[in-house]
């Protein structure tokens, strides 16, 4: 697309040569063919670093862009950013992609569709009302069970087994809001990654990206019943028990349990090997690995048991 | 249906002249061609004032019906209520409706079943395994992704994006217990209304009304795994985070935010404009707008959060 | 599957006379024919009286196996209990299996998919993308709404109501972990048995038992996005409000009540008509029939009441 293009939806000037923006991405990863933003106050520092070939920005950070990247100066850049990122999704089907290569030894339902562009690996089994999008890959020996639906783009690895009715690659919860409180969809570009050995349970949500991706590292095991935010990663061997559920963009190390009903907010790291109780709410990063935690606020475990025995007293 | 054949379904007497009965209505809504009931003693004030033809009522409350409207007296109103539902259910799905109208522009997969009756507008995206039942209606450029199943009756707006194996309709959790502890199941003869720009996560339940509609009002906006009980009423662009959810009749203003895991038991009304943190537990109608609250018993977030701190002296 | 072939893959010496072991159990339950395990300490004790044909132990306990049962000397039983557990689960689907029957009156979308092996009643209603599996049982006059979800070998039975996409029969969430932190997968080999009058809201999960049944008995009622984990046995009219849930092996009286977002821990028991309030948290199980309770932890509900008059006078 076109930067004048993006400009002129922007209702916005252009005094620069025009060029080819490819996609969008964020501040930090963006490219010189790419287009980016800044919404929130904690990233205007990073705005002078952009290798971004343009940005969307208020007027009153139109000066900190470096001079290798176009500012388009806007009065809402987050609204802005939502109404661009319609014109950069790819579409939901596409019919000019190749057929769907199948692998060998793979036995697929004739009652699951999958779309063109897809590949599925070898010797799956893919059951009835399954749903593969365009240019999804699913890698070899992996199993998924009936009305699973991935979406396009996300890769699920080997030896993955995905239970009934679980979806991969659904939008993220990711919006604009005016001043009149309307809504705008910021469309989710991204896609899902499942590394090999990974099992879903059945009814489970894992979002796709804004940009990049949703990543489930080897060995994850996940319950039925899960919520998976975009853009989160989730490490090696990590289980999330059954109803638990993380907001987007944290980032959770290897062997964290999540017990049944637990919850992270979004933006936050997890230490590899921390365990959650059932029902923890976390709404801080925890830096030190090995933890057991309770309760919400979130407390270490010990501490919420003396707590506790501190409010039986409390009824005496 | 005649009103004595429902007298004899229950095993009533029936005095009067026979009229036909159309449908079932609550005692405020009921009509004359219409069957109502008293079961809940906060209720019986308004027996005196209902427009329905008939109404099922305990003996105790036999004389306070109004002369125009038939009392059918029963041992447990509520029970013969969840009786008689039964005949007003329509059919799940009617081979004698016309067949479904698609309008132009949309795009159906081969692997969808829309059930005769239904009616799709234009330029719609509905892709495979999805299920649109009798007479539902859809707007026009609203996206269905894989394994949505709308039941029969509801009505989608335009612009609207259903993720995948969401449900727009099931039965609302509705049933009458007797002195043995057995259920009836009463039947959810209404439907669910979306307005316009309505976008609804992965894996979400919408339940259809007893009676009337349940409505999701324009520019909504629902997270993944959230559950709405029937007859709820979502107001313009409200925000229901991830596994969020709201028991039946509650009535939310419009730019209403529940967090994530927030849950809200039935009949409230809650003002625009607020917010509820994550987890909140709310079971009181809140009449001011524009507040934001916490915790289970709910309370103003800022004295959830000198709470904390009470807490953490606690623990000293 | 020959004994010799279990001690070979488990590259365990195997010194008596070979046997055919037909399935696996647990060492309360497992016959001469079937092999049973010992990993956790508390039911070491039961070793002496098994009645099972071959046991995977570990070296220490190896002596309390009695004459009658080969014992097979493993490092870590749980994990070689997971190994073996692959070889006996049955084929996801099974092409040799007989025609699947359909009962007289059963009306069957052409969009369902009912797998080689499984029986539906008379009188049933099927709707599009419904999936039956392998030896399957439906009883007769049962409802399945779009999309659900009946894995292989469960047993639904007679005036049933299944909303759409729920899933009965997923995988119990059970696997072993090594020292490394990995986890192999314990294949669920049992089933899902829903006794008559039950009906499943929409988007719940019901895990298969990984021996016997999880079962739901006569007259149950489950509201939406409900977890039910494996081998749980919920009770004559128990009543699961939406977004409640149970961990595995927990036995459920009749008429009990979870409330909205209630959970439940693994292995309790609970006791005939206890209500548990809106999000209870329970940990214990509850031996008195009758109770009401709320909270998390788990208190009376009229200490409950209390509680939160205590915390009011925190606030002051």
């Amino acid at each position: 697309m076109k930067l004048s293009e993006i400009a002129s939806i922007l209702k916005c000037e252009l005094s620069v040569k025009d060029v080819e923006i490819k996609s969008m991405n964020t501040l930090k990863d963006a490219n010189s063919s790419e287009l980016t933003f800044v919404s929130n106050a904690k990233y205007v520092k990073d705005i002078k670093e952009t290798q971004a070939g343009a940005i969307v920005v208020s007027a009153s950070h139109a000066e900190l862009v470096p001079e290798s990247c176009t500012a388009l100066v806007v009065e809402n850049p987050y609204w802005s950013m939502a109404e661009i990122s319609k014109y950069f999704a790819p579409l939901i089907e596409d019919d000019s992609l190749a057929d769907a290569q199948i692998g060998e030894g793979s036995k697929i339902s004739p009652k699951a569709e999958i779309a063109k562009g897809a590949i599925i690996g070898k010797n799956c089994t893919i059951l009835a009302h399954v749903y593969v999008g365009a240019e999804a890959v699913i890698g070899d020996n992996t199993i998924l069970y009936p009305s699973v639906s991935v979406y396009r783009d996300c890769k699920i690895g080997n030896d993955c087994i995905i239970h009934a009715n679980s979806v991969i690659g659904s939008d993220g919860f990711g919006f604009a809001t005016n001043n009149l409180g309307q809504h705008k969809k910021i469309y989710q570009n991204g896609n899902v990654v499942l590394e090999d050995d990974v099992e879903i349970g059945s009814n489970v949500s894992i979002d796709r990206a804004v940009f990049g991706s949703t990543m489930i590292k080897t060995g994850v095991r996940i319950d039925n019943l899960v919520q998976i935010g975009h853009n989160c990663e989730i490490g090696e061997y990590s289980v999330f028990v059954a109803q638990s559920g993380s907001a987007g963009s944290t980032k959770f190390g290897r062997n964290v349990v999540m017990g049944g009903q637990a919850a992270t907010a979004g933006h936050l790291e997890i230490a590899s090997f921390t365990t959650m109780a059932a029902r923890s709410g976390v709404t801080k990063s925890i830096k030190e690995s090995g933890g057991t935690f309770a309760g919400f606020p979130l407390m270490p475990h010990r501490t919420w048991l003396k707590l506790q025995g501190r409010i039986a007293k409390l009824l005496k």
